[in-house]
């Protein structure tokens, strides 16, 4: 329990105006932005927001010598409930190390706080022409720390990768309140374990990330994008397939089913053809516009061989936008279609998309309840949401058996619970199905290595 | 000790033939490719030579039940020490270990077990058009296992990263003879921590690796080799920095120095024009020749801003062989200069590379000790080897000062003490001074958590 007393060492260690523990301010940090209910249990004891490492690694050690949970955060946008404060505690704010540190230009790196907006170091980088690709759809308020804490991806990953391909260096503190640094600038690096990409995804279990060095990689001169229009969901498939297989690998390959796309439709009043059962979204970037009409080609070509109805190719950065607005319009149109939405992230091997795709319509029909889906499907990763009414007593028995059937086919094909958000709390129950027994106590083991209390964000990744 | 009696149960478990403890089988697995010198302490009391992943379990449980040592090894190519035997116990040969079990095409991964020889993996994988990378100058004779072990590099690690950039799954044996499997097909994978990447580069020390798999690569369609001599070092450098910053990826980016440069032209008895200071080698790869001669030209341009006095482009496959023999041949010339040479394998941020040459040179003056140094130039991976006779009490009494400084000067400039090799051995020193003591503790901490009784390859990485 944070007594009074711990509260004073609190304030005296990172100031007084840095620990709230108002009912107000352990409300606003009790949720984050998963379908895991609001509940006055989340409610951290009290908000502690630090600005410097010494800061955080003085309140480490008050949690440690008293047992307390410390629940690290950012700007809670969060999709399996990470950074809710289960356990009560403290609330680990790092919101305030919002400084880029150091743009090296010369070795392509940055170092920045674990504070700091995925979109401002993004812009920061940019203006000097060096891009930083992770884009989770969070990205204009996500911070750094949580992307490095759920392994954030986005829409790139099929050309460039997901956060933890930029990771080279981290400064964390322990559990116990020491400083570590991982890592470093040399690109090659086997001196001691890889750290590094331990924490990396390890959702603030094992320590609390401060400054994060990012590699960086030369900013693409031009890019175009495409929307390929089939009327069958199987076409559009076999057509991303061929397209990668062909050597051509777009910076971004969204598909989106029938359902996802008449719902975006819906919601921004567009006219489309009702035959349209999956949309994809291309994005193509390279050193020139004769590499982007290259690569554009060769799509249109492939696409043509898979029965494509219709292919756009903008003519603009306007019409590039209008485009990617759909895309991005996705998430809040499907939310929109039902009181209750269950947004997965289930990843497979890529040649497996097509199969897992069929055997979700198969989990559709047999459980009658709707799942929209649509994903990155150059890389394997999708997002159907199994759309329902929880207050309907029918849907509410059913919805988590739903679900765990889409994770038990997940696995069945190769696949993996999840690609881009994490574990967190809404999936630990499917952790030991993916991991074994055996896998799932490594876990245990390590996580009790550096944290001895489990005071690190307790209640996450797995059933105690 | 390993009695008669558990020598009985190891018998049992992989069968009589493949338990060796005469006295020639114990000798020839107690070194390895490393300077650490044979000695009778470094013999393993017995030799355990298992064909399944059940054997390999079965082999760890009895070792755990009697806090027996298991030393993992595969052909003993390593360059620091790691699969030295150093407490005795079983010295675990994973050899028969030897079969490529999937080429997935579709998905460019392959499933390989860990005794398989790098080259043969290579091989198999480009009579389909697919590309594995990583290239240890041993790669002839190292077994993925190994390259898994140390985290091994190569040469053209500069455009296409180390070993771990392409390790996405594993099945391993823990210390108490649990099997497990990390990662897999999935392109994004956020299920628990990244047990993947901890194990590669771990050294055997958190568990034995049986199984891998392996991402792959389009084969690039041609490639050429350019061979590039300066009068003066730190043009080299400057060129080849220039042609990173400029966007020319090289596949490769080797320097020499004038010490290890006519060190191998006398050796291969080449006649060498006395002034030259610096050899650089490139390789070039591409889509097609025209992309080829792009690449060449933009170089040599940048070359010849750098006052470069000679290019070379290779006009067959024959002329590329004859410059890499050049590169291939550095090690064993440089070797036979000196009874005794220290090789190292230090990394740094790569705009350090220069400054990192010249500080080596002036610990070379301050010790009045020859120090050849080659190197990944376009990574920062830099090999300086000091040459010295230990049979010369002067010699013997300063080269390892003489090493201790180069290390120091590499972490003062940003670097880390290896980049390909690992720390097994011989570097174990130097450990806390480039990870801190909390750094090393949280090591210590992990391992204790997978191998309480630590008997996973002792006394490596770290000083007891």
């Amino acid at each position: 329990m944070v007594t009074e007393e711990i509260k004073k060492q609190l304030r005296a260690a990172v100031g007084n105006e840095y620990v709230l523990d108002s009912e107000i301010d352990r409300f606003g940090y009790s949720y984050d932005s998963s379908f895991v209910s609001i509940a006055d249990k989340n409610q951290p004891e009290v908000v502690v927001r630090p600005a410097t490492t010494e800061e955080v690694a003085a309140v480490m050690k008050i949690a440690n010598a008293n047992g307390i949970a410390v629940t690290p955060r950012g700007t809670s946008s969060g999709r399996t409930g990470g950074s809710i404060p289960l356990a009560g505690g403290i609330a680990l704010s790092l919101t305030r190390f919002d400084k880029i540190l150091e743009l090296d230009e010369k070795n392509m790196m940055v170092w920045a706080e674990a504070g700091v907006r995925t979109i401002d170091l993004y812009n920061h980088c940019a203006a000097k022409g060096l891009f930083y690709p992770p884009d989770p759809a969070s990205w204009k308020y996500s911070t750094l720390g949580g992307n490095i804490a759920e392994n954030a991806g986005g829409m790139r990953a099929v050309k460039y990768g997901v956060t933890n391909n930029y990771v080279m260096g981290l400064e964390v503190v322990l559990a116990n309140g020491d400083i570590i640094h991982t890592g470093g600038k040399a690109l090659k690096n086997v001196t001691g374990y890889n750290l590094t990409q331990l924490f990396v995804g390890s959702e603030g279990t094992l320590g609390v990330v401060t400054k994060v060095l990012l590699r960086l990689i030369p900013m693409p001169k031009v890019r175009n994008t495409l929307q390929l229009m089939f009327t069958e969901l199987n076409d559009a498939c076999d057509t991303i397939h061929d397209m990668l297989q062909s050597g051509v690998i777009p910076a971004a390959a969204e598909l989106m089913d029938k359902i996802s796309f008449q719902a975006v439709a819906r919601h921004r009043k567009l006219d489309i053809d009702p035959a349209i059962a999956a949309c994809v979204v291309v994005e193509i970037d390279g050193p020139d516009t004769a590499a982007l009409d290259e690569q554009a080609n060769k799509i249109k070509e492939i696409a043509g061989r898979h029965a494509v109805k219709e292919v756009r190719i903008a003519g603009s950065f306007q019409e590039s936008e209008d485009i990617w607005a759909i895309r991005r319009g996705l998430s809040s149109a499907i939310g929109a279609m039902a009181p209750n939405r269950f947004g997965e992230d289930i990843s497979v091997p890529r040649d497996a998309f097509p199969d897992m795709i069929r055997r979700i319509r198969k989990i559709s029909e047999k459980y009658n309840l709707t799942i929209a889906v649509y994903g990155h499907a150059g890389d394997g990763n999708l997002h159907p949401s199994v759309l329902c009414d929880m207050a309907n007593p029918e849907h509410a028995g059913k919805v988590h058996h739903c679900i765990a059937e889409i994770f038990d086919e997940a696995l069945a094909v190769g696949g993996t619970l999840s690609g881009e958000h994490g574990i967190g709390i809404t999936k630990k129950p499917y952790l030991v199905k993916a991991l074994g027994e055996a896998g799932v106590a490594a876990h245990k083991a390590i996580k009790l290595s550096l944290d001895p209390k489990g005071i690190l964000n307790p209640g996450k990744i797995w059933e105690n």
